[in-house]
C-alpha cells in the first residue's frame, strides 16, 4: 500500500533537573530543562502497538536524573553523555537528540557581618544563596546520528535595544507602502542564536561566553542600516572570532517602538516618547556559515527557527 | 572568504486581522493571525544595509489588510493570494511563505424575544453576537517557491482525553526502567496536526472539517496500546479517507495523568483519582505519507514540530 | 515594638486533580485546579519558625486528593467539604479559603460503527473519549470563616464579540481627547464574572448554567452605548433572574478592534477590516448588588479583580 | 429597587510607554507599562449608556504619553502626576489609581575600540546600547482618593534560591500527613513585595534600591525554619531599616525542589539531584506593619495578592 510511516521520533520533554555541587562550602548549582528524543526503528509501535522497541520516555527521564548524579558539567557535555547513551542503548535506536536549556543563577551579595553559617566580608557573595540571572536562556542541542555527533550551542531571549545608531531607508515603495524613511530609530530585538561547532571536545563554557560577548558587542557597535545588517554582522563576528564555529543561525524579531504623535496635544516629540508594540512584529532570520565546512541538516532537525 | 550569508528570510509576524461580512443581517467574521516571510536575494541588505531589495515588513502588513478588504475566504485561499502576490512583487523575490492561524467563533444562542435589532425565535442563534469557540486553532501554511505552490492545512491544541481504552506494556526494561506496565490508563494529548495537499483549488473548509473529524474519531475509537499507535492510526485514517492529502505530520504530547497513591490514608484508588502533571511530558512525533507522492521539504521549512 | 505581623495566610496552590466516575460504562470526569489557604494563628511560625501550628501545604494537597476519592460533585460542594474540614482541623485555624477552577470536557462524537469497546450508533457521543471544551473556566471560591460560610461561583475567559449593536459617543473632551465618536463599532471582551450566593445548599450546576446563559444572552441582546452599560445590564439580569445571588462582580477588558485605514491604498473600509490590538486595552470593572443583603468582604479576600 | 450598582472603576490597562532621555550623548531610557483607573460617579454610563461622565480610556492613554513627554522621573512620581491630574479632571471623578510596572535595562559593555559614534575605552559601557536586565519587575501603585494620596512601591518576580540553610520540621501530623521532616532542603521562591510609604516626596529610587537589598540580604542570611519565617524576617528588616515604610505585603510561592529518589538505579542522592516541580506549589502570603500607622485599605484596592 502507498500509505506508510515516515520520519518519527519520541522522547521525554522538559525534565527539570537541578543539581547542587556541595563539594565546598561555596555551593554551585546547575538548573536545566532537558528534552530527549530517540530515532530508529519504531515501526511496530506505530503499526500494531508492539512496544518491544520502545525505550519508554519514563526511562529516558530516569536516565537524565541518574546521569545528573554522576555530575553535569556543561549543558553540551551533559547532552553528549545522554545522547551517546540513549543512541547506544539498543541496536534499533539509530540516533538521539538531547536539547538542554540552562537557567543562570547569580550569587546574592550580602553586606552584613553574621549570617546563618559563617562570617562573611562586607559586600561578599553568599555561599549558598542565589538570584535568577534573568530571562535569557542558554541552550544546547546535541544530536547523535549513528557514528556522527553534532553540537549546537545557543542562547534565547537575549533582549537588546539601541536608542540611536539605527536607520531604515532606501527601501522600494509599492502600492501598499506607507512607511516613512528614518535616519534615527529605536532598534530592539530578542536575539535567539544557535551555532554549530565543527568538532567536539571543546571548552564549551568559554566558547559560550565568548560568542555571547561577540553578539552583544556587535549589536551595540554596529551602526545599523537594517536589522538584517546587524544580524549579519553579528554572525560574521562570531565566525571570525571563533574558528570552532561552523555556522550560526539567528532569529531576531524587530520589536517595534513607534514614535508617538503628540501634535494633537500641542507637543512636539523629538525622539523622546515611544509606544512599544506587541504585534505584529518584524521577524528577521538568517544563517551565516563557512563555505568550507560540510552542512549537517540532521543537527538542526526538530529545532524551531531554523530557516 | 569562507564566511558567507546562508539561507535567510524575513517578514511580518502576527498581523491580527479581523474581517466582518455584513452583506446580510446575519454577519459572519474571520479572525486571523497572519505571518508573512519572503525569500530571495537580500544579500545587499545583510552585507551593507542596502535596502533596495527589501519590501518592508510594514508593507507586507499593509498588504494583508488591503487584501482582507477584497474578501478573505478560507485561510488557505487567503494565504495563496498573499503568497502569490508577495512572491511576484519583484524579480529578486523568489518565494513567499504565509502562515495563517484562524480562531473560531460560534454564534451566541439567545432564548428571549426582543433584542436590539429584531425579533428572534426562542433558542435562535444571534445574528451578530459571537462566542470564541475554544483554544483550538486552525492553521494554514502556504509556500510559493518559484513556480511551485504548496498548501499545508492543520490544527493545533486540539486537547483530547480517554478515560479508558489505553494500555502501555511490553516495553524493554533497562537499568533505568521503573515504570510499571498497565492495561488501563488515562490517555491525554493536545494534537497538533499538519497535512499537505497534493494539489490546489480544493474545498478547503470541507476538507478541514473532514480531516478534523477523522482525527477525533480515530483517537476516540482506537484501543491504544501506545500513543504512537494512536498517532499512526489517526494519520492513516486521514490519508485513507482523503486522497487529496499527500502526507500528515502529527505532534502529540503525552499529558501524563498519574494515578494518585492514596494508600497512606487507608483509601484504595481503583482508577478514580489522578494527578494531571505539567512537566515532564512525553512527546510523540511522526509522519504518515504516501509513497507515490514526491516529497516537498520546502513546504515545511520554518514550521516547527516537523521532525 | 511597633512592628508586628499583620494579616497572613498560606496554603497549597494549583493541585491538579482529575477524577473519573466509572460507575457506568458511560464515564464522566471532573478536571480541577484546587488551591487552599488557611487563616488563623500562625504567629509562631513567622516569628521563630515554630511550625507546631502549621498544617503543611503538603497535607493540604493530600487532603484534596483523598477527598476526591470520596466523590467530587460540583466545584462549590467540593470546596465546601474541603474548607469545612481544613478550617475545623485545629482550634488555631479560624478559616479556610478553597478556590477551584474547573475545566470542561465534551464527549467526542463518533460516526462509525465499530469502536474499541462496543457498537455505537452513527453520530453517537463516545462513552469514554473527550475533547476539552474551550478556554473558558468555571470557578468557585469557598470561604469558611469561623461559623460563616461563603460561596462565590464564577467563570473566567468567556470571550464574546458583537460585530454591530455597539456605539460609543457623548463622552467629554479634554485637551488629550482625540477619539472620534462612533455609532457602530466592534465590541469584544473576555468576561470574568464572580457571583456570591446568599445561602448554601443550592443546585450549583443548574445555577451556574443559568447565570452563564443570562450573561451571554444579555451581552448579545443589549444594544450597547458603553461597555459599562453592557456590564451593568448583565449583572442586573443575573440578579433579577436568580434570587439566590446576592451580588455579582464583573471584570470586562475592552479588547479593541480598530477599523484599519485603507485609504492610502485607494480602498474604502465600510466596517469590514479591523486590527485586533493586544495592548493597551480598556478595563471595565463593576459590581451589581442587592441593597437588602449584608456585604461579606471576607468572601472576596484574595480574589483578584474585585474592585 | 433592591438591585443597584456597587463599587466600580474603569481605565486603560497596559500602556507600554518608552521614553528616551537624549540630553547627553549617554542616553538613558525608562520602559514602563502603565495602567490607569478612575473612580467616581459613573452611574449614568452603567444605567443608560450616558457617557457624559466618562473620560475615555483612550484619553487616559493619550494623557500617559503626553505626560511622558514632559519627563517621567521615578515610577512613583510619574504615577503621582498622572493620578493627581486624572482625579482632578472633573468634579465627578473622586479618585484615580495608577499602576506602573518598570522594566530594567543595563548598558551593554563593549570591549573594542571603534564604534558607530565614538571612541570608547576597553570594557566601557555603551552610551546607547542596552540589554534587558531580567525578568524582575519594579512596580508602583499610586492612589489618589479625594484629598488623600497613597504610594505603594514594589517588585515582582524576584526569583531566589538557597541550596542549604533551610529546614522544615515540627509540624503537626494528621491522617493526611505524609511529609517527612527535613533539616536541609532547597528553598526557592519568586518574591512579590509591595510596601506602602507613610508620606510622599521621597527619594523613591534610593528607597527602592534599599528595600530590594534588604529583602535579598535577609532572604540569603536567614537560616530558615519555615518560609513564613523568611517572609517575616524580610518584612521586619524592611520596616526596621526604612522608617518611611508603613507596611509591607509579601507573597512568596514555595517553588518545590524535590530530592529525586535514585535508589532504584543503585545510586545514592546526598542532596545533589532535585526535580524542580511546577504545580502544585506552596503559597505563603503575609503582611508586616507598624502598629502606630493608620491602615489605608483604599491604597491596596485592586492590587492582587493582598491578603
Amino acid at each position: 500500500m502507498a500509505i506508510r510511516l515516515g520520519p518519527n521520533q519520541y522522547g521525554k520533554a522538559e525534565v527539570r533537573v537541578v543539581a547542587v555541587d556541595r563539594s565546598s562550602p561555596r555551593h554551585t548549582l546547575v538548573d536545566l530543562n532537558v528534552s530527549t528524543s530517540l530515532r530508529g526503528d519504531f515501526t511496530a509501535a506505530h503499526a500494531t502497538g508492539d512496544n518491544s522497541h520502545v525505550l519508554t520516555t519514563d526511562t529516558q527521564k530516569n536516565t537524565v536524573f541518574a546521569f545528573a548524579r554522576e555530575g553535569v558539567g556543561t549543558p553540551e557535555e551533559f547532552g553528549l553523555r545522554l545522547a551517546r547513551h540513549l543512541a547506544g542503548s539498543y541496536d534499533w535506536i539509530t540516533g538521539a537528540r538531547v536539547a538542554v536549556a540552562s537557567y543562570g543563577w547569580d550569587r546574592i551579595t550580602v553586606a552584613g557581618a553574621e549570617h546563618d553559617h559563617a562570617f562573611r566580608r562586607a559586600g561578599a557573595e553568599h555561599d549558598h544563596a542565589f538570584r535568577r540571572a534573568g530571562a535569557e536562556v542558554r541552550t544546547a542541542v546535541v544530536t547523535v546520528d549513528g557514528e556522527d555527533e553534532h553540537v549546537i550551542a545557543g542562547l534565547a531571549d537575549l533582549v537588546v535595544l539601541k536608542t540611536t545608531g539605527s536607520e531604515f531607508r532606501g527601501f522600494p515603495r509599492d502600492r501598499y507602502t506607507t512607511l516613512a524613511e528614518t535616519t534615527d530609530r529605536v532598534l530592539a530585538t530578542a536575539v535567539t542564536a544557535r551555532w554549530r561547532y565543527r568538532a567536539g571536545d571543546l571548552d564549551y563554557d568559554a566558547l559560550f561566553a565568548g560568542v555571547r560577548t561577540a553578539l552583544l558587542e556587535t549589536f551595540a557597535s554596529t551602526h545599523s542600516l537594517a536589522l538584517q545588517q546587524s544580524l549579519h554582522a553579528m554572525g560574521v563576528a562570531v565566525l571570525e572570532q571563533f574558528p570552532e564555529v561552523a555556522e550560526i543561525r539567528l532569529s531576531m524579531p524587530n520589536r517595534h517602538h513607534f514614535l508617538q504623535d503628540l501634535s494633537a496635544f500641542g507637543l512636539d516629540n523629538p525622539d523622546v516618547v515611544y509606544h512599544a508594540d506587541d504585534r505584529p512584529y518584524g521577524l528577521i532570520e538568517g544563517t551565516v556559515l563557512r563555505d568550507d565546512v560540510p552542512p549537517a541538516e540532521i543537527a538542526w532537525q526538530g529545532t524551531p527557527g531554523s530557516c
